[in-house]
């Protein structure tokens, strides 16, 4: 039988707290000294998202699925101030300037390993990565892009104008779709998953919050993504899995260029009630 | 005529980097000597990212556009160190469990304050927000949303099943649809705007990575979004601007439980190109 937890009966204070925080509700005791478990049928149902692990004060529940943790916080170093905090978030920019240095793949893995703790619906974790890291695969699958955006411009695309200019530009030397980066990361999942869309789009913008902390810049690369959605080339290019889509597409690379400043953005608009 | 940016030309040393770094490539200079500014018709297609004024390292650039900047970023104090903004992120849990305690306007308006720096497709910044404070309200709108499931489950909706359970449990008293907390936030954006449904997410993705460094929890509601958008009577409760439609929401509060670790998720799934 597959037993997700496991409650150590030393350890246990019988708090309740893993029972009060199962978001399944499949955590239960039968008096107030019994020991918390699962109630029958709960591992079939569980989410594994390790809550009950990660919030035990005396660490007396282990989770037991595959790729489980948990990891004790470094004493007081996951906190930062709100000020610091959106000092740093404000700071960052979309980055359509590259300097020609690559990334190592360790420090592009190093960043994944955080981004992997993003949040998911029903914390399914559908995100898989695609890492074009040799920027000459970059500009083919750029050029592959617009080779579709040329063909689409010409059948009549509603966007038709959009593509002409940036097949214009490409053909005069300047990169509009990865722009200029030496590195592409995609994130692709199932294509029948409903959530892998929504899911994908976090996962990519903790990418984006995270990557300034390694020197790191980013850029939504929208324009690729219609393309990659769209070109069955470009698709056979990519190389996915079976049934999985690309759900969008980010540039990735050092920044060629420092931004002193932060400029402004619309006030908040809030209505409240 | 619109000037959306001015250049000072005495502070301008024409190191041209304000033209390198303009996404629409509407500033220019004649020669090497003369002072950089908008090609004509510029103004027109100028996105108002504020690139130009944000990175011009002799602070000669101004943007003239609505709710523009510049703020200076506070010397070094954007820097976080991967170590500590990969604790943070890491740290960061899905909130089902808040205390009774509201969270004051101000904290929320500080909290939002930063999340206006997210990005936005062709920097559109089309995210507004819906914030309700009031707890009884939040609990009035989840009854509206639960209203819709029973109804939504009788008539042979897809996921009945489910709604039966969500039905079943508020009947208990359990609230699985914005989790007992006592604000509920919303972010909404116009209908037909095909880039407000990723930038809505961008959005509140910052939002919940901002929120612990305010001391606050957040959970996707996910359930309260798919009444929200489907049910006559919950949209009419939330009272929208005419043409907008809500995007997603997201629970909010103080967290009742601190999680002192950190769970497993799934490693890495990279494909190297």
């Amino acid at each position: 039988m597959d037993h997700p937890i496991t409650v150590d009966s030393d350890a246990c204070t019988r708090c309740g707290i893993c029972i009060e925080i199962c978001p399944m509700g499949i955590i239960a005791q039968d008096g107030p000294d019994d020991l918390p478990g699962l109630v029958p049928g709960g591992a079939a149902v569980c989410s594994r998202c390790g809550h009950c692990e990660a919030v035990c004060p005396a660490g007396a529940v282990s989770a037991r699925y595959p790729a489980c943790g948990p990891q004790h916080l470094p004493g007081g170093s996951a906190a930062i101030a709100p000020a610091d905090l959106a000092a740093y978030l404000r700071a960052r920019r979309t980055v359509r300037r590259y300097r020609e240095e690559c990334v190592d793949r360790e420090t592009v893995e190093a960043l994944l390993d955080v981004v992997r703790f993003a949040p998911s619906g029903m914390n399914g974790q559908p995100v898989h990565w695609l890492v074009v890291h040799d920027p000459a695969e970059v500009r083919r699958l750029a050029g592959l892009a617009i080779a579709w955006m040329r063909e689409a411009s010409r059948a009549g695309h509603p966007m038709a104008d959009l593509f002409g200019v940036l097949v214009r530009t490409w053909d005069a030397g300047v990169d509009q779709i990865c722009r200029g980066a030496p590195h592409l990361v995609i994130a692709h999942a199932d294509a029948k998953n409903p959530m892998a869309y929504t899911d994908s789009i976090i996962a990519l913008t903790w990418l984006e919050v995270a990557a300034p902390s390694f020197g790191l810049g980013t850029c939504w690369a929208g324009f690729f993504q219609m393309a990659a959605s769209a070109s069955p080339a470009l698709a056979e290019a990519l190389g996915l899995p079976e049934g999985h889509a690309p759900q969008y597409a980010m540039a990735l690379g050092y920044p060629a260029y420092r931004f002193p400043r932060v400029p402004g953005r619309e006030p908040v608009r809030v209505t409240w009630r």
